[in-house]
Formats: structure tokens, C-alpha cells, sequence
């Protein structure tokens, strides 16, 4: 992930010829694409249950148990609650249906009182049945939690906004700020970042997006312990050189910023990305400082909360 | 993986003197190699069990299940039914075994309703057996269901033909399309694509069997969103200048295709590979495009279903 | 991970004017930094399990096996319990609690022995409900324990000290050792050093940090069977030249040391890092050997005990 | 893993001065270094079960089992076999304690048939304890049949003899023939070879032991699906121009040869190593072909018996 401009050799990846104006990355990274056709597997809904909310997957897990269960209750029943030892058989259909249900539910989970429990042929090869069942599920609920806890994911805070601030020598710079969520430590911290605007020649015709990296002033940190102000200096190269504030929504401008980090909790190389347009950039601000030096405590504090903090700062004026 | 020729310090890997004229990689990338003398391990079974078919596997743990739980039921039968506390002592065998079968049942998942329960010491450690097999076998289902799963897999989707289009500059180009087919984000994909072709000059005799990269125009992509059409144009240097389109039946070409990328769900560089023989090469075609921008929606529409579309397209002559 | 010094493209990641007199680095790697501000998730819940001691993590699983026992008890106790079949009802609260709770924890690790049953609808709800989170709990459990265990770590040994140390040609060189305290192999292992002090010509007023690398003598091991004396040579061009052993403490000097190295047990680039402050550093003694070859046994003995064992060694006099 | 010499800034990591003649790398790859001082942990003994033998690693399960349930057995024992509702207290000690080893097991396995059931506090306590270190040992044994499957490993072939065999151009060549033992595929596999003796000139003195990388011919393979000979060309430029057979074995010569290798399986790079001393070196010999192509099925058939097999060969005199 060198600084090196899109070479004839390599690729963005997004078509040449897009017209569209929508974003093509979205703010939590994903794609702007519409996928037709494609099939779905075991492994997709897997891996689609690794990655929803909890409060989701937990609904699920209950939904599923109480579902399976409603299931093979309703086959204990139809093979006769009498062959059920230990229900008294009522009169209520109701009350016969829920004994078989909590039946289901003590084999289902391998309880067993045995209050309660098969006494013919059939209701015995439905508990082989329904324990197989019970146990792969414990062993899919397993792993899926355990999928779910040991997937390698990474959490940076991007601040809300990209600005064009003043910096020395009378230039100015396109900035962002990113901050490590996890408490966990990032060492190796690699960004990239991409420019794609519509040819300002051709915005009135059928527009081609263009996609060049804009060369920043740092490129890695050896270790993230604080925040990192992302920093392309806007000099004569810059592809930004001489755009008005007005411009960049003309051209319909998006910066896709792409990060890799190596995590040393789990030893594992990170990546992640997203992407700021043209409405989240502020020109002439600069950031508030995020972290302090304490003297009581002789610790550096780091403040979350001011990750998106800017402050009105005029540009020098840019010929 | 540059686009390097293979140097005097790389090799392909095949060998240098092999003149049977059966393709070398089969279409599902495996090697199309026989293997004798080899010995199997514990491990090549677990492993074999993680990449069989769903059905296939499922069908293995049931049969696994019932099999072991009639061995067992053998056992407590041989030992005697009256030594289960529970069962009523039928004249028919059949009727004592299948007792013994679900009381085993009972046993192996662990649920112990306790209507029947052991009574002398023999079947006391049979059930002592029985329940720990029935541990060991939860846990390797746990670990086998997780391994499915959580295997890091690459699943993309190959134009079924490779063509020879004709492309601007009056070059050709050999040309065929790949795409992801899982909703996964692929970032930094790398490709390589390896000719292989028996030396016309020897193919009357003990042909030799030739290995050459061919470069591509584009080798990687940063991001992987859309469709991709890996591209060797065929100038002056390539090693398809002047072939005709029977040519390569008789050369019996090979086409390799090598792809590395960077899956950002499991963060995680994944490998595959394909083979293209002279049957599936279709000289004067072109791609069809398989995605376009749907104005509706503001979103690029990608269609699975014209992956591997294609129309005639006149080559320019070369000579 | 080269033996670069900070360039322009690259960063310490620490702020350019911390004057805090802090370390940095704590000894055991961790950064000297406060976060205020940041969230929790169920993820660092469970990564937080990841990296307790043992002792604690045995108890928080006890504490909480027995605080939701106790929770489901009350529940029971609370419907009644003359609605759990099996138990002859006390005068005494405390007794019948207790039935109660011993119900719990059977219905809970699903042993159901069946003595106590369930057996109105609310009691058979309560033990649907408890059933799955048992379950849900022994699916946690193991992958904590799995988490824990092979999580990827590296536990090397440093030395106590760093020290400065006569070296041929009349230089000296300073010296910090590491061994591998596992008895897993890594190979690749790739040192760096970083020297952090307060810009002495500013020590007075607001003092600056610089971060600046010390070039090691030798940087990469192929094997990391015995033990590696990292040596950084105090030539004319080092940051150390000239220093007097008082220096260090007005510049409040700090070393940190970065390692990376694959472990072939679990096939993982591994990664660590440490740091000596000025308080730690010796002038004028070396390391005494901690390996030596045992001619009984023909192999060579590495001897733990010597890792931070040093002599004195007078400096040759640099001017 | 260039293929450079041991360069100022590398280093083989073996000591300089090792004057023991005993081989540095065992054939099976680990170091031949006796360590002590050092201290084991929770983790060690986990990684230790990883790697040992399956038949040790049942035995283990089995006796933890068995005196786990003794242990407990003896508790319920001393408070009273009275307490332990459903068994016939016999006048026999030897008949009561192992009615408390069955119910025991029945607790430790969550079966609970109930026909045994604890009726006392103490026994309803243990029961809670042992109840949960079943769960913990379930847990466990999940993690590590898991952990033994899914640890990443290469098990590669090497032949048993490493040989010196004519080439053309007249010169001779080092060789060692490997080949992958797995049917899993591994591409991208690069092989450097290290070359170890003692300085001639200084063996009968306390010699000093040096280490030198030998260039090899091919090293990276792009493919792995045959069998790979390393072969070192003995150029004047080689440390073994001009090396008798004899020399050897005064030198105590030691070939080092370490192997990286991506699996496309588990998609993991994986690292192995290996040693041929002296006395494995045979001069003047060639390895027979160990594949050659089956005309009958069109696949190339690769022999493992063959791996080790060589055929005498005069090397051309080398002055």
C-alpha cells in the first residue's frame, strides 16, 4: 500500500465509464452496488449471522427453539399423548398439546426428567430424532457464538467530517481523523487515500469518473495510540490544487479513505475503509487537539468525544 | 505475484518433461495428479469431512449416530435386558433390543429420562462408556460444524470461456471474466495467468510441455466491487502472436489463472485458481457487460446471470 | 520493519509535542494513555475475558453460575413451590429455597435426574426458559476456554536491564536480551529499536519529544533457538554519541523495543513490544553468556535464570 | 527469503562460538537445546495436548475421566451413601462406594436418570460442583479435539538422504528431493538452504562453527503438486567446491533447510524446517523420477514409496 498514484498496472476496481452520481462507497465502507442473480448458500447464512445485532441474533436463537420445539410437540401429539408416559391425558386438547410440548422441551435440551417420557415405538424414534437435533443445534449455537466473538473486526472512529485547513508554507491540506475504538493495540498503521470526481470537462455531458490516490504527508504509524490526523498537503500536484469550495460539488467529489492496521491482541492484519463526500467537506477549519498531556496523573488523556471537533481557520489564499 | 516471467529462480511447479496431453489443473483448480503410497491420518479425515457436500455430511453424522447406538444396544442386549431397570422383560427379541436402542439413545445424548436405568455393574460401565463417547462425539460435532463454517473460502465465479477479442490499436486480446460471488468485501486482488502449450516443434514427437506468463493489463484491483475481465494483450512479445485459431487445439494450450485477494469479512488473503483448455477458447468474441447504473436507484446494478455472455466480434487481422 | 530511521512518510504515532515526563510505553508494552469517552460493547466484554488471569476468570464463571442459579431459585420459589413435583414442602422458607435452587441446577446443566419435576405451566415455562440459557452459557464457556487457549501469543523474556557495554574498535554498544520463554518455535524474528528523549537544548522550557531509531547491529534472526542480544553500535552517527551517564536522566531518555516473529507451532506472525526507561539503564557492564554446550548430553543449554545477570565492563573512554 | 547470504545485518541465530559437535536441528525440525530455568503454564500444558500423540491424547481423556468420577465418587462416599436416594445401602463398602462412582458418572455426563438422586445439602452442593465441572470439562475437551484438528501444519516428505549428483556443464549438484504428504494444495513455496561446519582450518582447535546460506537453483515454486528437488549447483563460487567425501565428516557439515508454503486449504502461510548432517550425505548419486504420466487415465501418477530412492551416479572430477 505504497503512495503510488493508480499505475497502468493497477486498478480501482470501479468501472471507467460510471455515470451515476451516487456515492460508490458508503460510509461503513460497504459498496453502493446491487447484487442480481446470485444464489445463497449454508455458508451465507452463516456468515449473515455472524455479522447481525445481538439483540437480532438473540431473537432468533429463542425464535428457532421455541419453533423447533412447537414442531415436534405437534408430532408427539399427533402420535397420541397416551404413548407419552407420565401426562395425565386431559380432556383439553390445549393442556395435552403442552404437555407434549414441555416433553419436547426436556428432550430437546437432554434434561430428562423422566417424568414424562417415551413409551412406544414412535415417540422413542422421535426422541432419537429430536436429541440429534438438540445436539447439533447446541453445537451450531456454539460455534456461531463463538464466530461471532472471534471474528477479526477492527473499529476506528472517522471524524464526521473532511476539511481543507491552512497549514505552513501557506498551503493548505485536506484533512480527516481517525481514532482507535478497541482498546486493543494497532502497530503498523498503513492509509491510503482516493480522490474520484467526475471530469469537470465533461460534467455536463455523460461525466466519467476519474479515481487518482492523493499522496499523504504520513503514510504509517508505527504505533496508534493516540489519534491520527490523516494529512494530504494541497501543493501545485495536487489534483485538489486551485478547486473553490463551490467545485467539489460540482464534480460530484469522493474520498475513499482505505486503512490496514496489524492488531497485536489477536495478531491479525485489519482492514478497513470508507468514504466522505463532497457534503461532508468543510473548507477552512481545522481540528480541536484531542488529546492532553495530564500532570497529575502523567498520562496522556485521549478524548473520544472531541474526535469530530473542528474550528473555523481561514486558508491562506491559493492563487 | 508480479507479472514477471517464470525466472531462472521460479518454476512453475509442474515438471519440465511431461508429455501426456491431459490438462494439468482441473477446472476446480485441483491438480490433476494421482497420488500412490500416500497414508491417511486422523487429520485427512477430519478434513475431508469439513469440504464434503452438506448432504453428504449430514447423512455421515446420521449414520454415525444410529450405528453407534447399535452397537451399543448390542452390547447392553448380550450383557441382558433384565439388567435395565424399567424395561418389562418381552419373549420377543425384537422387541427386548429396540428397548436396549433407546435406552442407549438415551444414554449417548445424555438425556436419562431414568425410566429405564442400569442395574449391575456391567451395564453401570457400559453407561459409564456410552456417555463419554456421546461427549467426545458433541464436541467433535461442535469442532466439525465450526470448521465448516469457519473455513476461509473464496468463492468466484469464472466466465466458462476465454476469448479472443479484438481490442483498440488493431491488438487483440485474450480476455475472460471473474466475479465475486459471495457478498464479501475482496480488496487488493492479485492475478497471474500462466500459458502452457506443448512445443509445435515437437509435437509430432515426445512433446515437451512449455510454461509462460502472460502479462495482464491490469494485475491487481484495490477494491473488487464489480466485475473484472483479466486481459493479456497480444502484441508483437506475447507468446500467442500469430497463432491461429486451430493452432491452439494442436499445441493443446492451457490457460492457468492464479488470483490472491484480501477478504475484509475474515481479514483473511485468500488463493484460488482455474484452468482454461483450447476447448473453451472462443477466438473473435467479446464480453457482454454485466453492470451498469440503474438511475432509480442511484446504485450500480451487477448481473450474475451475463457473467458469462458473450458476442462475436470480428478480429482484426494480424499477421 | 527495516532499520530505517523515522522518515518523512512515517511516524511514531506519538505526538510531536507531548512534554509529559512520563513513559510513553509501559514496560509491559501497553500505551501510558487515559481514554475517556469510549464505549463498551459485548465484544470487549468478552475480549476483556480473553486477557484475565485465570484465577479471575475461574471465579467470574462460579460467581456467575451460582448468581443465576440463585436468580432462577427465587423465580421458582416465588410461583411456588408446591408446583415442582418431588419436593415434600418445608415449614421452613429456607428449605424449600433451597429445593428450589437445587431444582435450578439441575435443570440448568440439564442433568434432570427427575427426583424434582415440573408440573404446572408456568414451572414448565420457567424450566424452557432456564434449559436455553443453560445452553447458551455451556456454548459460551467453551469458547471463552478456546478463546483463551489459543488466542496467539508471545511471551518473550527482556533482560532487566539495558545496558552500555564495551564492543571491539573501541566503540561502545548498547544492549538489551531477550529470550523466548516458550518452548514453541519462532523463526524471522525482527528487532527494532526506538530511542524517545526530550530535546536537550529545550529540557528547560517546554520540552519536546524526538523519536528517532537506533540501527541495530543485527536486525533479523533466521532462528530464535537460543538467546539474541539486541546491539546497537555507538558510533559517530548515533543519537548516543557522547552522551554521559547523567545525560540520560536530564533527557529523560526512553528505548523502546519492537519484535515480530512467526511462530511455527500455530503458523502466525507474532508481535511485541517493550521499553526501557533511563532508570533501567547500566553504563559500563555486560551481559554474562546465558548458553553454553553440555558435552554429556551434546546439546547446548540455555539457562533462564542468566537472562538479566550482567558484570561490569569498563567503557573505553570516548571523547 | 531471498536467497542471499547471512548478510551484516541477519543472522542465522545459532551462536558463534559453539564448539559441541552435536547437530544444531533435529531431524524432525526442533532445536537441539536443553532449557532450563524456564517455568510452564496453563497455556503450555494446552499446547502440549495439542501436539502429542492421539493415542496418549485418549488415554489422557479416559484416566482424567475415570479419576475426576472417582474422586467425586470418594466425596459422596464419605457423606453418606444414605444421602443418595435410590440406592439399596449393601452391607458391602466395595458395593456402596461404587454406587456413588455410577451416580457420579450419571452427574459428571448431565444424563441424571434419577434412579439415584441426591437428598441431602451436601450431596445437592456436590452435585452443583460437579454438575459445572463437567460443563468446564465438556468445554474443554471441545476446545482441544478442535484445536488439535484445526492447528495449521505442513507435513512435508523429505528424502532420506541429501546427495551430490552429476549435472551438466560438468559441474556437481547438492540435492534433496521433497514432496507434500497432505492432499491439500499448497502454491507460492519457497525453500532456502543453510549450510553449517567448522572452520577446517581451525577443527582441531576449539572450532568456531559457521553458517552460510548455499544459493539454490529454483526457490519458489508457483505450484506444489509433484515432488520438488533442491538442488544447489556447486560452482567455484559454492563453500562446497572442491569438498572431498571425507571433508565432510571432518567439518561436521550440516545442510539446514527451511520451507514456506501458502495452503490454499486452511489459506495460512505455513513454515517447516529441516537438517541432513554428514553423515546423511551420499556423494556420487541421483534420485530416480518419483512421477511419470499414465497414458490410461491422462493423469500424472506421483509415487511416495519412490521419495527416497537414488541410483549411483560418478560425478564428472572436479579438480
Amino acid at each position: 500500500m505504497r503512495n503510488r498514484s493508480v499505475s497502468s498496472q493497477e486498478d480501482s476496481g470501479f468501472g471507467k465509464s460510471l455515470t451515476e452520481s451516487a456515492r460508490l462507497v458508503n460510509t461503513d465502507g460497504s459498496f453502493n452496488v446491487h447484487r442480481i442473480g446470485a444464489s445463497w448458500s449454508a455458508l451465507s447464512v452463516y456468515q449473515w449471522l455472524l455479522t447481525i445485532d445481538w439483540l437480532l441474533f438473540v431473537a432468533i436463537i429463542i425464535a428457532y427453539y421455541i419453533a423447533s420445539n412447537l414442531l415436534f410437540a405437534q408430532i408427539y401429539y399427533w402420535i397420541g399423548v397416551q404413548h407419552l408416559k407420565g401426562i395425565e391425558v386431559s380432556e383439553s386438547a390445549w393442556d395435552n398439546f403442552w404437555h407434549c410440548f414441555f416433553f419436547s422441551i426436556q428432550t430437546y435440551t437432554t434434561i430428562g426428567y423422566g417424568a414424562i417420557s417415551p413409551n412406544n415405538w414412535s415417540t422413542n424414534v422421535l426422541v432419537a430424532v429430536e436429541a440429534l437435533v438438540g445436539v447439533l443445534t447446541g453445537a451450531l449455537i456454539t460455534g456461531l457464538l463463538f464466530g461471532r466473538f472471534s471474528r477479526p473486526s477492527i473499529r476506528l472512529g472517522y471524524s464526521e467530517n473532511i476539511l481543507i485547513a491552512p497549514t505552513k508554507d501557506s498551503f493548505s491540506g485536506l484533512m480527516c481523523r481517525i481514532v482507535n475504538l478497541r482498546s486493543n493495540r494497532l502497530v503498523e498503521v498503513e492509509a491510503q487515500m482516493m480522490f474520484s470526481y467526475i471530469d469537470p470537462n465533461e460534467v455536463q455531458q455523460t461525466g466519467k469518473r476519474i479515481f487518482v490516490n492523493l499522496p499523504l504527508q504520513v503514510t504509517k504509524l508505527q504505533y496508534f495510540p493516540l489519534s491520527w490526523t490523516l494529512h494530504h498537503v494541497i501543493t501545485e500536484e495536487s489534483p485538489l490544487w486551485g478547486l473553490a469550495e463551490e467545485d467539489f460539488a460540482n464534480i460530484k467529489a469522493e474520498f475513499m479513505i482505505m486503512l490496514k492496521a496489524f492488531d497485536d491482541t489477536f495478531m491479525q492484519t485489519l482492514y478497513t475503509n470508507t468514504s466522505y463526500t463532497w457534503e461532508q467537506l468543510v473548507v477552512g477549519a481545522k481540528f480541536v487537539p484531542m488529546f492532553y498531556p495530564d500532570a497529575s496523573t502523567q498520562q496522556i488523556v485521549l478524548d473520544y468525544q472531541l474526535l469530530s471537533r473542528w474550528e473555523r481557520a481561514d486558508l491562506v489564499a491559493v492563487s
